[in-house]
């Protein structure tokens, strides 16, 4: 019985060193992950006819999958990656810095990185940002419903 | 008499003119023929377990579609985009360049948008280069391996 | 009489080329001055739990030392970075821009270098400046109250 | 005694899913961290009076640190921040790069990301990337002596 007792709290102590070590880790997005959420994404955008460039970046920041719908402007490569890169890098929708600048906050915009337009939201696995969507073609406000729709999804 | 020659020769004429015209014209790569190149390059990568980028581009150099599988080093997003970019741009295999500077041409380096490493081919309708591939993570030999893959399928 | 007044007159034209030398000269800021002001702008942000980007510039704009607080949202790497370099390219605290903006002025955001958000400051010598101190992560006043508090030390 | 047993299950079976769980996330760098580290590589570089630039960056390449120590060449500090960078998002040591351009593998200058000169080094947690340090100012072997002894902290 205390033999149990004892092998009881090593099984503990093992749970609990653990979860300290995990306090510093954080999950890393998958392709499949990403591939689910931009699937969710474009179904939306296919509802209504929308044409948009869907993209996924990880933690750090980086592509792990980029589509672009036919007939979508080649500019919303450029404008979908770094929308994601935005909410990434601030860890917040980059519709907060649209109403910002809309309310009179205009200064922000010359902050390097800031891209005020809704359509970037962060991936987050509970309190931490694990990664970020940006969605890019139609208005911003139908850019944020189709984030907004791949990122139920996760 | 005088009148069918004038048939004749109107339709001549627009005949002309529609081949002229036609030559102006280019197939446009798909989302869909971009996911497909892109299963089959990521179907062969699997066979392996290698772990790639895959990124394919339009006939302007332009992301259609992008996938970073699970533990592909972070460098393979800008490498998969560059050799996708270097084929695009030169209408040639990225191996030609690396093969010209491996037999001494070293000069071409200096060449705005070469990447002398083999993973990146054009996608060609015909004669035309309507898109291209470009595959990184592994060797670029294997990188070279995958994106022959990815073109079998389109 | 006459050795008196030539010896004069060296002495003179000694003490004229220096100061003439003295006006072209400058205190570098060393990586000891900038260790300090950021470990004092550390200290000040832990006060309140806020974590932030320290970044400090020497005069020509290049970084002698620069740290990353824990949580602190990837995009204060480059707006602390860039909020320096707009204080020191500049010369003045780049809430001056803030208020120009939000007093109506936005057309200066389109100057390239300027970052109308506070949190940066130049660090002068006398006149001088010889470096500049940039923070982000918290709210822009509060990213001068650290910057301030980096300052004071120096 | 039943009870027990049944709760000794339920410790080991969400021990178990902890474990699945963190093989999906990964060890943060921290700040204290990242001083460590230059601490001991600036120390090292001390040592023979050798200036240089130390840049640590986390997992996604993003700066956590940096230092220049007096003296120490402009041009370093990209330097110092871009061998970090190539080692991080290539998995591997820059002297990597060096040798095979050395031995006549030129072609793979022309990667974007690659520094094919000794002083970059990924940080580990096993076998995962974490992080990498970047040393430039003296010969690139000098270098690399000062990023290893900073990694020997680690």
């Amino acid at each position: 019985m205390k033999q149990l007792i004892v092998s009881i709290w090593v099984v503990l102590v093992f749970c609990l060193s653990y979860s300290v070590h995990a306090q510093e880790t954080t999950r890393l997005l998958s392709l499949e992950d990403a591939q689910r959420i931009s699937d969710a994404a474009e179904s939306r955008a296919r509802q209504d006819n929308w044409n948009v460039v869907i993209a996924i970046l990880d933690a750090g920041g980086h592509l792990v999958a980029l589509r672009r719908m036919d007939g979508t402007q080649i500019g919303s490569v450029d404008v979908g990656i770094q929308k994601a890169t935005s909410a990434l890098k601030f860890k917040r929708p980059t519709k907060v810095f649209e109403d910002a600048v809309k309310s009179g906050n205009v200064h922000i915009i010359s902050l390097p990185g800031v891209v005020a337009v809704e359509g970037g939201l962060p991936i987050r696995d509970g309190d931490r940002v694990i990664g970020s969507i940006g969605v890019s073609g139609v208005t911003s406000a139908q850019d944020g419903i189709i984030a907004a729709a791949g990122l139920e999804s996760f």
